[in-house]
C-alpha cells in the first residue's frame, strides 16, 4: 500500500512548526536578507500525478541554484555530450577546493552545479543568443516543465546579485583565461544571475521536477529527455547537489536533490516523487536547515531512498 | 521479464575478450604486478540467490580496497554512529586533497573508503585485540557473509604491503598526530595490510555482497545489519567508492561500487544483484578498465540503476 | 679598489652573447611576443654616480613587475604602514597557491609584488583619483627617480593586456568580493595594466633604482623615503622579488631584485650599486634567463652579496 | 665609531624585563613545557671578537630548529651541491602548505629548515653511520664551531620528542614513500629528535654562529667553509628562517636568523655580529616573542640590516 503522502506531509508540517533552530537566512544577496525564516513550505507529486501539499508550499522564493538543474538539463539538450569536455561530474571535495581545483585542472569545473561548472552552463545556454533571449528561453522551458506560465524571474533580485557577485565574475573571468567562457563576461553573468533569480513556489518547483522522476517522459507532454539522460542528471544531483554536504545528504536521505541557497530543495525518487521543500534558513553547509530535516523525516516516514530495495 | 543474468554475463565476457585497451596493472605493490592483465571475470548473484558467472569468476584475486566495505559494516557493529566522529562521509575531491584535507580537517579523514578513513576504521576494529585476532574477526565476518570457509589472506601480499607502505604509515602517523589513531601506528597498519590482502573471487566477492541488496538481510542467516545501515553504505560507496572517478562511476553506471587497485570491484542493485567483476589492468583513476567497461554494460542491458523507475 | 665596473660589464656583454639557451620570449601578452630573444642590455649605477653600460643598456622594454617596486613605493608614501593591513609581506609559495592564499587569508595577498598584491597597490594609488591621473602621477614619480622625461607608458602593451588579462580581472574581482579592492574592478586594472606596461631602457631603470641602494636619498634631488622604508623595500624584493624562485635569486646572486615578465630585472646592492638588465628570454620561473645569469656572473665578479662582509 | 654593544644589550634587557606580553611556552614537547617564560638571555659575539652579554645569556636551552643550520652546514660538507637535488631553496609559503607541496613536488621538501627538509638533511648526515655517531659527529661539529666542549644532547628532551612527534615521523615515511629518505625511518628520526634537543646557552650559540658573520672563517681555527657557502646559508636563513613570517623578519629586522620553538634565535650581520637571543614564549608564528621584539630594538640602535648601506 502506498504512503499516504498527504497525512505525511501534514506530519512533516507540524513537525517543523516547532523546530526552534531555523538556521541562518543568507544575507551576501541583498534581496534575500529579508525573507523571514518562519516560513516552511512542501509540495510532493506523485508518479501518479497525485499532488500533496503543505505550508507555504504555493508562495513564490529565490530558487538560486536549484534552477542549475534545469538549465543543465536544457545545455545538454543544446550540445550534448559535449559539455563534459568543458565541465567535469566529480563532486568538489570541500569548499575552498573550487577555484584551487579550477587552477590546477585548468579551468574545468568539477561538475556544473558548482558556481563555476554553472557559469560554463550559462555560456553553452548563451551561445547564438542575446543575454534577454538566453534567460527567456530558460525560463519558457522552466514554465513548459511545470506547466505554468505565471514561473519568473525576480529582478530585484536579479540586480542585486549584479551589483555583488564579484565571486562569481572572478570565477568566469578565471575560466576564461583558459578559453573555457566564450562569451563576454558581463553577457555570461548576466544570465546566470538571472538564471538564480528565478522565483518559483514548492508546487511550481516540484511539478516542473517531474521528468526526473519519470525517466525523462512528461504524463501529457511526452518526453523531454532520454531515460539515460535522466538517470544521469538523478546521479550529478546526488554525487553533487548539496555543495560539501552532498555525501551527508546522500547518507541520511539517500534521494537525488539540488539545494539553493534561497531555501529551496528539490528532490526526486525515480519512479515515487518529485518533491520540494523551502525555508529560507541554512545550515552552515548553506543548505537549508529545515528543509533538510524535512527531508530527513519524509524518506522515514516513506521508506523511500535510492539505496533501499523497498517498492 | 527478469533479465536473462547468465546470457548477459556471457556476452560481457564475450565482448570483454576482445578488449585491447586493458589498462595497467599495479605495480607499487610488488605482490600485485605479475597479475596477467588477461584475466576477465565476472559474478551476479541475484535477489532470488540464483548465480550468474563468467570468465575468471572462480579465481581469487586481491580485493585490497574493496575489502574497506566489509571492515567498515564490521567497526559500525563495534561503535555505531560514533565512527562518525573520527571519519568523515564526503567524497574527497581529487586525489591530491586528501593529506591537505587530513591537514585542514584536523585529522579527520573525508570518508571511511580513502586510505585514511580506512585505516581508521582499522584502528576501530583493532580494540581490545591484537592485530591477529582482529584480523581473523574480519576474515571470520567476510566468510560468514560468504558463506564460504575458503577465503583467506594472501600473506605474501600481506608482506609486500607491509614493506612498501610509507605513504599508508605516514597518513596512520599523520593522523596520530591529531589524536584520531588510537593504537600504536604499526598495528594499526599491521591491521589494515592483511586486510587489503584479503583474497576473494568474483564469486565469493557477490556472494559477500548479499546483504547491501537486501537491505541488510542474508537469505538464510538472518539480518546482518539494520535496512537503514545497509541503505547508508550503499551511499557511501555511490558517492565515494571510486577515488576521485566516483562521480563519473554513478553518472555512467548508476550503482553503489567499491573498486580495488587489485582490479576488482564490487557493486550492488538494491533489490536485484549483487555484482563483483575483476580485471587487473587500472585506468587513469585506478580503477579496473575492464570491470568499469564491464559494469556499464550490464547497466545498460539490464537497465539497472538506482537513479531509475525500471522494476 | 673598487671593481672596475665597465670591464665587468664588458665582460659579461660578451659572454652572454655566446649564450644559446636564451630562454622563452612571453607570448601571453600579444605585444611583448614580438620581441626578439637576442637582446642584451645591462646598466650599472654606482654609490659614487658612475655609470657603466653595456649590450642594449638604452633601448626601452616592457617594465612589466619591475614597476611594482616604484608603484609601492608610491603607495607607502601616501597611506604608510596602512598598506600592510591589505597586504602581507611573506613569500607566496609556490605558484599555484596565490590563489588558494587569497582565499584561505580571506582577500589579503602574500605580497605587494604578485600580481594580487599589486592590483591592491594599484587600488591604493587610485583613491581619488581618475586612473589616468593615477598613471600620471607614477609616471612622474619614475620620471623623477630616473631624472628622466622620456619614460612612458607603451599604449600598444597596455591595450594588450587590456584585453587579456583575464586572470587579473579574476584576481580583482576576487578580492573585491573581500572587500580588499574599493574601487570599481575595471579602473583598477586599467591603472594595474598601464602601470605594466611602462617602458624603459636598462639605464633609466637602474637611474630609477638607485635611492634603494642610498637608504632613500637621490644624491641631488634629496630624500625620497626614510632609511627604514628603503630598507624595508630591499627585504620586500630579496624574499618576494622573484616569483617562486626568490629563494634561489637570493641564494645564488644574493641581492633585492624585481624581476618581469619583459625580461628586466633590477637589482641593489646597498651601498654599492643599482643594476639593471634586460634579455626578453625568461626560464621555467618566468625570470629573464640570460638576466638571472648576468648577475650571478656580477655577483661573483664583484663580490657583492648583502649576504657577505666585503667592502 | 662602533656602537657599544653592552650597552645595547644592557638597554634591550632592561625593557624585555618589564614587557607583558611574553607569548606562549611550546607544549607540544612535554620537556619544553615546563620552562619558565620570564626566562630572557642574549649574547652578541662581534667580528673583533668582543662579546657583549645579558639575561640569562649564559642559561642553556632547548635549540630546536636553531640546530638545522649546524646540521645543514655539515650535510653540505658531505655531499656539497648534490644536497640540492633533495632539497629545494625556496620559502614554504604558509604553514599548512608543507605537505601539500611535499605532495606536489614529489617528496622534495621546500628548504632545509623546514621540518621536512631538516629530516632529509639527517638522512644526508647519517650516511655510513649509526645514529649514535650521526648525532656523535654533529655534536663535535658545534662545539667546534663554539670552541665550548660542554654542549650536549638533553636526553629528556630528545625521548619526549621520539615519544610524541607523530607528525614527523608521518613526513619522513610520506618522504620515504618518494624515495627520498634512504635509510629506516626510525633510525633518520633517531637522529633528528637527537639534533633538536641540543641544548646551548645563548653565549655557546653566538660563538657557534662566527662562521656565518666572518664569509666561512674562524679566527683561531682556520676556513670553515667556503664564502661562497656561508653567503648561501645566509641567505637560506633569511629566507626561510622563521617558518612563514620570515618575510616579516626580514622586512622588520633585516638579518639572516634562524629560530627554534624552544624559544632560541640565531641572527647574524656578515661582517658585524653573531648574536643569540633567547625566550621562551612564542608568538603566533612560533618564533619567540621577545626574541623577535629584541632583535627589532638591536636593529634600531645598531642601525645594522642586511639591506642598508650603512657601515
Amino acid at each position: 500500500m502506498p504512503p499516504d503522502l498527504q497525512s505525511i506531509v501534514d506530519e512533516i508540517v507540524a513537525a517543523m512548526a516547532t523546530e526552534e533552530a531555523r538556521g541562518k537566512v543568507a544575507t551576501y544577496i541583498p534581496g534575500l536578507a529579508t525573507v523571514s525564516p518562519a516560513h516552511f513550505g512542501m509540495a510532493v507529486v506523485s508518479a501518479d500525478g497525485s499532488v500533496a501539499l503543505g505550508g507555504d508550499a504555493e508562495l513564490p522564493f529565490s530558487t538560486q541554484s536549484v534552477s542549475k538543474v534545469f538549465a543543465l538539463t536544457m545545455a545538454l539538450g543544446k550540445v550534448g555530450d559535449q559539455l563534459w569536455a568543458r565541465v567535469g561530474r566529480e563532486p568538489s571535495g570541500n569548499a575552498f577546493n573550487s577555484i584551487v581545483q579550477l587552477e590546477a585542472e585548468q579551468g574545468i569545473p568539477r561538475n556544473p552545479f558548482i558556481n563555476a561548472g554553472a557559469i560554463v552552463v550559462a555560456d553553452v545556454n548563451l551561445a547564438g543568443h542575446q543575454p534577454r533571449e538566453a534567460i527567456g528561453e530558460l525560463l519558457r522551458f522552466i514554465r513548459f516543465l511545470a506547466d505554468d506560465e505565471d514561473i519568473h524571474v525576480d529582478e530585484v533580485i536579479a540586480r542585486s546579485e549584479t551589483e555583488t557577485g564579484f565571486r562569481n565574475i572572478a570565477l568566469a573571468n578565471y575560466m576564461r583565461a583558459f578559453g573555457n567562457i566564450h562569451h563576454p563576461v558581463e553577457r555570461v553573468t548576466g544570465v546566470y544571475f538571472h538564471q538564480c533569480a528565478i522565483a518559483m513556489s514548492c508546487l511550481q518547483l516540484a511539478r516542473a521536477g517531474r521528468y526526473l522522476m519519470l525517466d525523462g517522459l512528461l504524463p501529457d507532454a511526452g518526453r523531454v529527455i532520454s531515460a539515460r539522460r535522466a538517470r544521469r542528471i538523478n546521479a550529478l544531483m546526488l554525487t553533487c547537489g548539496h555543495y560539501d554536504a552532498s555525501g551527508d545528504f546522500a547518507f541520511r536521505i539517500g534521494m537525488p536533490g539540488k539545494s539553493g541557497v534561497g531555501g529551496g530543495i528539490l528532490a526526486v525518487v525515480p519512479g515515487k516523487a518529485s518533491i520540494a521543500v523551502w525555508s529560507p534558513g541554512l545550515n552552515a553547509s548553506g543548505n537549508s536547515q529545515l528543509g533538510t530535516k524535512a527531508l530527513e523525516h519524509f524518506a522515514r516516514l516513506t521508506g523511500w531512498s535510492v539505496f533501499s530495495s523497498r517498492d
